[in-house]
């Protein structure tokens, strides 16, 4: 269902020749209207791919006519011509839906400090135009994918409208290949500053919460564009769930299929003084390269989770520190609690909770295993 | 030469049954004046080990009669009845030297959140003092290994007085292992409050500056015992210069043996606009988990350096960044520069210098590269 899950959007992904693999490589994403409502949230690394610097000044603007997304390539590290590249794909999009060029946004992934094969992608994109109708949802979310095993899609019904999004990446997982993509669609009738403030905070409880590596990518990209075909103008506390349930889902599966993975994580954080405590401390857990080798391991180091607990500057008393492992608590107000042995580390799904006894706020980040193929395929890849 | 290379300390590492190899795993060294002066920089994290407590304590008093160590156990995530080992470890020490516990420094690396066994320890401790000789320093340094492949020794001499010290730990590579201990010792005569300015000034610059996986232990420690029996005041500047090449001397020991490890990268940070924003440049390449892949890999992956660089809030424009490795300048102004081909990463020893073309400062951190014997070690270690 994909981004076309909601009537007045059309898609497609075609093959360009950007991917050495000869699979799809470029998609579009064409909102037919009525409306142009529109709003991205960019990462926030300050090297900036080429098709992010274009794509912040589009949506700057509040309307989006249509994404155009390349695999392979990820146009970062290339200068001024890297963003003559960005605005010639553009162009090209906007010429073959006879419409401006400042109402379109470029996303790229792949490869990062090499330009674009131009005439190529812009081939591509004519094609795509061409191609673009409301079944091509699931051959855009195809062609978008580098590393991916899976294409990722999910959508859910609002009363009298549809929210319906796609989303490439292996969280920041993967090497040059770390982009994380994601095209959002509704039908629903939003004003672009609605879908400016629903998206971010949609996005700041779900992607945003994913970490696989801690490594942030130059291209990082989500847009939400408002095509107000339903007529519907929704109930924003209502259409905000539903968005983030869409992104929280494009964000699991996202950690489901990180590379080199073979454990997905939840860590939890309970007892906090304020959410931003929460995050602070799950991030620090999910970050920290013992931690999830020990996980790779199935061992439950909880003296590993501490010691990261221990760099933040979250609210709370290293005495009255409780971890749980899957369920055990295995550490009770900062020492030994439960026995480790009956904490079962064999499933792919591990739940970490640690109580900062500080509190009533908690918050989740998803994250993964640090694995032996991790490093092999991070280390192999653009040699 | 070790801890007793200046007149006036002794020192011995014994066996106690806490290592399960059966190898040395007490040490003591003792300072037998006619000063006490003494300082000591601690681990920043706020989980600190019972050994750290109390010897925040006693240093806080400016004087230090002796120090023991212990490896194989780290008496962290022990709760009260691990401070009451770090204090009975103390007491036993003052008691075989007839002397005060409250001036008696205690470290601990090893396994966090198990207790030691604390009657072999005290043996041990008994044992150390009884051995306790001018030439036991090389054997104080043996016994404070865990995962170290060598002991780690440095001294120099100064105008009529000797610095010299030991230090343990793989950066912060290894697991529960990971805590780096160090204890440099001098017959300079110098008042606590010299120590302390001094050892602050000189670890922020080398201890501080090795960072192999991000992880920050439980347990580190860094004691400098200045015993005056030279009956030399020195410079402060010249005595300044040679605790900072010990203590520069031991951490590259550090890092060249740090577990897993195949590179030892210099992160080489110039043009910046202050030493702060240096360090913390480097840092964030240092522990960029697809930058450090990408080493393993010998693969001079620039991108991977600037998309680190992008995470931080240093001041420097991105299509002003300039990156060499291994002296090839592969990225210019922000985008790709010379031939990668020309950059020969076979040899150990890596240099990666980012132009950050804001300013002067410069800072270098010491790193390692992220190995799959990394992730086996810290995988397999606790269970």
């Amino acid at each position: 269902m994909s981004v076309t899950a909601a009537p007045g959007f059309r898609a497609a992904g075609v093959t360009a020749g950007i991917k050495p693999s000869g699979n799809r490589d470029v998609a579009v994403v064409i909102n037919d209207g009525p409306s142009r409502a529109a709003a991205a949230v960019f990462t926030r690394n300050r090297v900036k791919a080429a098709p992010v610097l274009w794509s912040q000044q589009v949506v700057a603007g509040g309307r989006v006519r249509a994404v155009v997304l390349n695999a392979g390539n990820a146009n970062a590290c290339t200068g001024a011509p890297g963003f003559q590249d960005a605005h010639a794909t553009a162009e090209r999009a906007a010429a073959a839906l006879d419409d401006s060029a400042g109402e379109i946004v470029v996303c790229s992934t792949g490869l990062i400090g090499e330009r674009l094969p131009l005439p190529a992608l812009l081939d591509g994109v004519d094609a795509a135009v061409a191609e673009a109708a409301r079944d091509g949802g699931l051959a855009a979310a195809g062609a978008i994918r580098t590393t991916d095993t899976v294409a990722k899609i999910a959508f859910r019904r609002g009363a009298g409208y549809t929210v319906g999004g796609m989303a490439k990446g292996a969280g920041m997982l993967a090497p040059s290949l770390a982009t994380m993509l994601s095209v959002i669609t509704t039908d629903a009738d939003l004003t672009s500053e609605q879908c400016d403030r629903l998206l971010r905070a949609a996005t700041a409880r779900t992607f945003e919460r994913v970490d696989s590596d801690g490594c942030l990518s130059t291209n990082d990209t989500v847009v939400l564009m408002a095509g107000g075909a339903s007529g519907v103008t929704p109930d924003e506390a209502e259409f905000g769930l539903l968005l983030t349930e869409v992104c929280a889902d494009l964000a699991r599966q996202l950690v489901a299929d990180a590379e080199g993975a073979s454990k997905s994580i939840a860590i939890e954080v309970v007892g906090a003084a304020d959410e931003d405590d929460a995050v602070e401390v799950a991030r620090a857990v999910a970050r920290n390269s013992l931690f999830k080798c020990a996980m790779y391991g199935q061992d439950p180091n909880w003296g590993r989770v501490l010691a990261a607990v221990g760099t933040t500057s979250a609210a709370f008393e290293p005495d009255d520190l409780n971890v749980a492992i899957n369920g055990v608590w295995i550490c009770r107000r900062g020492a030994v609690g439960d026995d480790r042995s009956k904490v079962d580390l064999a499933p792919r799904e591990v739940t970490v909770t640690v109580d900062l006894s500080a509190g009533s706020a908690a918050a989740t980040v998803w994250t993964t295993d640090l694995t032996v193929e991790y490093v092999h395929e991070n280390s192999a890849y653009s040699t």
